[in-house]
């Protein structure tokens, strides 16, 4: 039975927990003659290792070279110098995506430098993740169920859109297309103030005067309201430089509310903080039966 | 082969999701002869159709009557008139427990109300809980491997407290003795300012510009976070309302840290926004190591 490949070569920049898992995905469901990996060392011959791709490339360039789709998932403030890495070596017709959770700053850099091949960029967002990253952490049903999302923003880009939405939809996920500035603000909102926030509690916690309590009464509230405070670093450093402003903008509002619940808390107004608990609480369930 | 009950009857005032997992769990591993739960109308009466009582009493006073162990788990700002209620009908010689999450006030209102039988009052805390709540959340396996903390306050209580440590260590909790003062400062750090934030947050983005989003867009990170912020309302009102002053002093240290991390981001200084990132991340790690 022949295989119907949707590409013949496609190169993953970037094979860490997103892009390896793409590329196992892509092995495993045979949607790729060929998946060509690179990643800083030791990452790309880790990945070629533990089967997440075909091969292991020496340069961006290299992997790149005569590939008929390039993802680049590597940490988002990495992707510019990308762009300027491979652009002399981007096939005609061959189509480029990015995995960055934040939008309008690839896109300005893709702008700038990818000359013709602007057009054949498709901006994309898988959002799927992990605390845990790097190719060991891939996993082929990273994105199973979840949503990626393009936010294409010239009739070029809007034409190349669906061979990359087939692709996503048979690694598993449920592509859909977002306004790139509403991805942004979206994303501050549900994603990067929460965990600037999560960061801060980590913070205040760890210098505060009950670091050393016992682990086990740290319950699993607390838990899983911090979980997200073991991502990582560098990563995380990268991606709310990059969308400081709405992130900025998400913590102020939440600050509001905070000093809103304080001083519910110091007065001992019950029917104030009642109201407020009452409206988040089922915000919250609905956001639950909504998913 | 005869049983060796740890006690006769068991009075549970309260049998929502923790009064009615401590009866579950008594009955079904046979610690108690006997027993009896009370709650409002009309959770006794489902608390008995689910098995977690033997018998629903007509009201605290009546649960109490001959109860060699009386077990208070009802909310919190409710203990001091169960108290009240139940302090003409305590026998001689039984024991009395609650399982609320701050202990100062209610060892403030046990020590104003139940006279002789202060000294075999012994302030519990369970550590287990969930968003859900109502007897038909209750599960016997809700303690199982969790820390059951206690605050004696006197040597009369301390003499009493290896009785309740061997039924909630059979019962499958990891009972230990907390300082009451130390205890709610904890509490404050690790749960109770977290769940005021989580609500502030959540408040925040119900009336924000992105509250109608994708519900999938909400990725699990931030499900996590927020996950606490489902919790019930009135029981959350109380709890935070009764240990609001350690509540808002750590709330207060995480404002400061949540400023640190706001003006990292609003300078674009990546090297202090990422200093103040691994530390937090090492902390989190490391509390996942513990435990």
């Amino acid at each position: 039975m022949p295989k119907t490949f949707l590409f013949e070569r496609v190169a993953i920049v970037g094979v860490g927990l997103i892009g390896g898992s793409i590329g196992l995905a892509i092995r495993r469901k045979g949607l790729a003659k060929k998946v060509v990996g690179y990643a800083r060392p030791p990452d790309a011959v880790t990945a070629q290792a533990l089967g997440l791709v075909d091969e292991a490339a020496g340069s961006a360039a290299e992997a790149a070279t005569n590939a008929d789709l390039i993802i680049i998932a590597s940490p988002v403030t990495t992707i510019p110098s990308v762009f300027d890495e491979i652009v002399g070596s981007i096939a005609p017709g061959a189509l480029i995506t990015d995995c960055a959770s934040t939008k309008s700053s690839v896109i300005a850099a893709a702008r700038r430098t990818l000359g013709d091949a602007f057009d054949r960029y498709v901006p994309g967002h898988p959002i799927a993740g992990s605390e845990l990253s790097g190719p060991a952490a891939a996993r082929q049903a990273l994105f199973d169920g979840k949503r990626w999302l393009f936010s294409p923003v010239t009739d070029g880009q809007r034409a190349n859109l669906d061979r990359l939405m087939q692709l996503t939809e048979r690694i598993g996920a449920r592509p859909a297309v977002l306004q790139a500035e509403l991805h942004d603000a979206m994303f501050g909102e549900y994603s990067h103030a929460p965990h600037a926030l999560v960061y801060a509690v980590c913070l205040a916690v760890a210098n505060g005067p009950h670091a050393d309590a016992l682990a086990d009464l740290a319950g699993a509230g607390f838990r899983d309201t911090t979980r997200i405070g073991a991502s990582s670093p560098p990563l995380w450093t990268d991606i709310l430089v990059d969308n400081a402003a709405p992130t900025v903008a998400s913590l102020d509002r939440i600050s509001e509310s905070l000093a809103s619940v304080r001083e519910a808390l110091v007065k001992g107004d019950r029917s104030a903080l009642q109201s407020m608990i009452e409206q988040a609480s089922t915000w919250r369930a609905q956001l639950e039966s909504d998913s």
